[in-house]
């Protein structure tokens, strides 16, 4: 019997933890045969190359592509999905995939559904259907647009899906992959290792045995030149905490720089005695360090999702994560030092919050792996209003 | 006062034809400042260059782009797009419009969607929300998605798009500036030229005084090996047709080499002496040789819209124009020689059609220059839903 | 042990044919292992695709690069070589070859030179060092220089390598590989094939039986506009002379535009019923339909080389063979009518030239492929002087 | 009376001091229009970016190009070229040049040398005919060969570009512009400011009054895997000596991050308490600096150079400027701690050098521009011999 080539494209070090168990259980699928590409900012040292992660995880790239074009300004954004475009169509067919799938919404992902669709090969997407309110919601729903499968991660974005003219044979709501995860840690999640030892960083080291936060914001790429006020708005809060801080880079993006340079000349003018910085952290090891967290700060989506099922508390800043499905354990708070301080002290205050399985039971790779293996191979759709 | 810079891209002749009369009433507009940006297959000689008819109608081509990458294979048209988008970005760069216009749904239209948004530039759509069940349905719906404004041709349109999450109030029925055209052909048609002697083309010249055919018919992107198969069923019935056959070039398209060699090949083995070629014809001269026509043959778009507003009889072969909102002037057939006859013998019988005005009354480009005028300038919105 | 990964990389069909033997002999070798890319106009049909020739012959081909960008201009084969080289690097980091080897002076080679270069990987040169006096010879010399082993085809070229500061070391006098061709026509060259039923084509069928006359003349990229006007002079000749042609359509180039469309206007102007049209013919057919003719008329190389050996007469017009070295068989013209129709009477008064072994006498493919097999592997040099 | 548009494009910031004269001159010339493009690592703020400096300048800038591909191997320098021609191709379109000229020898030239030579646009070589004994010296003499003229900077050039084959007509040895900013540094040289305060830059701020060691080491492309070990010899050389040390940190380039993390990592090991590390200064100041530093220690051409001119002592590292023509400066050293620390040391020992005029006596600038409004206009030419 034939075996379906899977193809799957990670553009993003964070989108390679999402998706991980997936990844584990096509690879482990009796009818499948797993293809690897890494692209992007995913294969880049400076963000943190995820290169590393994929291998002691016991999986081979199958392709490596490089097309982040430098300027970190919209321009090169455009142009780095362009050069995607160019670079995957001729990986693809060199594997030739039997479905390719692309994850979630950051700009580059663009270039991997254009790619498999022009190309008619059938495309899944997982993660569409979820609302936000920035850049990626374009980019999020006009994927859906051009993918064939659709494997959401909570009923919300199965609904929307759905009314956006896609036929609901196709739609399936398999939970987030990233909540396996979470399951695991949840199940057995004390902080088993010393974070400085094991993943270096720059900064002070203080002690986290009493408790510590976990900051990670990244860049909105439609308000680009207010990155640096934003980042600053999140130091200037976290600069007067009196826990101990653990703070994780940004990843690249359209705006990077405003975020990046925000974070280092604060560096150079202040003398932060509780603030440590991390480059990344393999993701296992970044859910213990959550669950074990008294707050995570920021607008990453795992304050969204893992923290919901993990029941931690989350204060979170700005629009990136607007309109997405919460649980009872996050805080919304402007660009504003003042709220984000009170935030903070309100769930340092409440203590663990109630878990969520909005995003999944903890068993999503798995559902994946076996939609692949059984879904019909199509790549022509039509809106079925 | 400023001017608003409207950057209109024309990726293929036909797009250039459709929207004339909406370029015409930007370029006249007094707020508005006209940037006509050519690319793709507009540009291209074997595919009739646009060009020539964009100069002598007035137009000032500000920048042109040449993104067409030889092989005419599903890998191509995705690498035609990527370098579309390194290219048009640059362009934009340089023209710094405060808004972007994308025509219709062929695959390169997405490199100009792409670029504009990446780059945070507001995006109007012409003749989004469409439906035909081919692979432009997942380049039309995508660019829906990646859209700001939308300038749609029908109530069906209008519908359809709003169903699609989008704002109301940036949803604009305006009809299709084709039908501008057609409104003046309609008043004054007679067909006041020799075709042959202005056009040229190859093949046999038939006597046209006494009627006759016009046959357009492009490959269809999806059923790739199939064009060459396709286009011999239609030159078989109209091999047997009694009536002068005047035939159009299809555009370049993947699966071109299907359709273009089938009909060298015919040509080499057949004797055609009632048909002649045509590679293109302006606008305007390509609606009074169809006012004057007994049938037009094919799957062109022109067959739908155009001649349901002029009344002429229609057999639409294929699905190219699948559900797409039909007047009473239409065939529909599958690719069959029989079929395609009978369906022809049974329009030449029939006569003249009545008028529909369901893709426009005649005024839709200056409702569009209107509407670029005065919408709000926008680049950021989130799904309705 | 260890084979050698060759990387040969074909840019156009006669690149092939004249490195036929050499391919042959490294796939033969016990020690090379032979790594075929197949890129540019050798993979278009509308030059004659290279690829059927090529799997005919029993290769196989371990990657397609389309990489040209329509236009016909210029600007466009600036790009189509930057496109080469976004590609070509990408094939070559998968293949990871010892030794890529790059053919003669197309502009499109360029991007192999470069991309293997600056990817650090051992580079070939087949037929540097000649002379022509054409933007061909920019790029041949700037490969030249690019370059770490010289393979070329005649003493002259050996010492103009050496003049450029190479090392003699690496410059390897083997003769060109299509004289091996043209060795094996000479032993056994009787013409045993219909052209005509073998090839198609388009155009008259003349009876070759009492001899004939062949043209092949290409565009010369430096005299862009002036394509039009060279063609249309040898056409005039070509139209009066008594005895039946076979005219060889153009390759891809820029300034192709002029040549192509100039030989399809004046089809449609005039009725030569002496003339047949080819497209393309396998090269040892070629070779015998030459070794069999009356005079060669036109720009190709194959009357300096091949010719040469064969003692084919050869009337040579215009600049784009200048300085080559040439042997008894060559009458230069310039671009006008009554000086190729005069030479081409010298040349049939003349008859059969005397065999100059000025580009080899048979065995260059081996001695290729045994250079190739022992010279040490190194990508650094200096110039000697 | 038309004036001549001359197109410069500085593609990294060293580039730009380097011919900063010519390009005053060419602006300031009555028959001359400057067109100036700034392209890859010069408009990148990592390395440094050059747009500031050059706005100061009061020059304008044309076009800024977009093409570095983030990946810092070899692969990411062949596609970085790539991605160059196919953005400077339609620069020059939009620019319509008289003359291109290039600058020099980094990779990326080589992206400018091919997009005006394939446009058939007259191109201008600034700084040929060199020797160093690395890559930059097989695109250097390859760009040569595309050029049709060459402003070389020393007899020693002049004559190597000569032997490569080109008519003497068309070389010019005007000298190194570069030389013009030591001609004024060395009449007017104090240190008039104070380099911490004005430039920033990470790490201890010594005392620089009684004398000051500069050091500028760059990565050696073809020595990839080695750039971390070389730069840890001069780290470990400069670590233990007694005068402040001024480090400059290096241009991107293929191995960038070998030479770049092994500073980070060193500075995160040791507590370097008289070391200040910048990441560039203006051209004027930096000479300056130099004027009146003890010694420069490591690989750049300024130690050859502009170092020669003003007599500055260098201990020169590695085989980057091998076979440059020296002055009585340099002492050579190979990455050798204990070679680097006694060469210092003797350099300390003997104090400033005589002067050498090799690489021009102060007016090159003015020299490039009258032989640029002069020469004859021409892209077409032919080797000599």
């Amino acid at each position: 019997m034939n075996m379906r080539n899977i193809c799957v494209v990670v553009t993003a070090r964070p989108s390679y933890s999402r998706i991980k168990t997936a990844l584990q259980a096509i690879k482990a699928h009796s009818k499948l045969n797993l293809q690897l590409v890494v692209a992007a900012s995913a294969l880049l040292e400076r963000y943190g190359t995820a290169v590393n992660y994929i291998e002691a995880d016991g999986f081979k790239i199958d392709a490596k592509v490089f097309n982040v074009l430098e300027g970190e300004n919209l321009t090169a954004a455009a142009k780095t999905t362009g050069i995607g475009i160019l670079e995957l169509s001729s990986v693809f067919e060199n594997l030739q995939p039997d479905i390719v799938v692309t994850i979630a919404d950051r700009f580059e992902t663009m270039a991997t559904a254009i790619a498999a669709s022009y190309m008619n090969i059938p495309l899944a997407h997982i993660q569409g259907g979820e609302v936000t309110g920035n850049i990626d919601e374009k980019v999020r729903h006009s994927i859906t647009k051009l993918s064939d499968y659709h494997l959401v991660a909570s009923e919300d974005a199965e609904e929307r899906v759905i009314k956006l003219g896609e036929e609901k044979e196709f739609v399936f709501n398999t939970g987030c992959p990233s909540i396996d995860l979470a399951h695991i840690v949840k199940c057995d999640g004390d902080l088993n290792f010393d974070p400085y030892q094991k993943y270096g960083g720059v900064g002070a080291q203080p002690l986290i045995s009493e408790g510590y936060i976990v900051v990670m914001q990244h860049p909105v790429t439609n308000e680009y030149t207010d990155s640096r006020q934003h980042i600053e708005a999140t130091l200037d809060a976290v600069k007067e905490i009196d826990l101990p801080v653990l703070w994780f880079w940004p990843n690249v993006d359209a705006g990077a720089d405003g975020t990046s340079s925000g974070i280092r000349s604060y560096r150079e003018r202040y003398d932060l005695k509780h603030v440590h910085f991390f480059k990344n952290m393999e993701g296992q090891d970044f859910l213990k360090l959550l669950n074990n967290a008294k707050v995570l700060v920021g607008n990453s989506s795992v304050g969204i999702r893992e923290c919901a099922y993990l029941g931690v508390p989350v204060v979170n800043i700005g629009s990136r994560q607007n309109r997405r499905q919460r649980g009872h354990n996050v805080i919304d708070v402007d660009y504003n030092t003042n709220a984000i301080k009170n935030a903070i002290e309100q769930q340092l205050s409440s203590g663990k919050a109630e878990q969520s399985c909005i995003y999944g039971e903890g068993n999503s790779g798995e559902q994946i792996a076996d939609i692949l293996s059984e879904v019909k191979l199509k790549f022509h759709k039509t809106i079925v209003y």
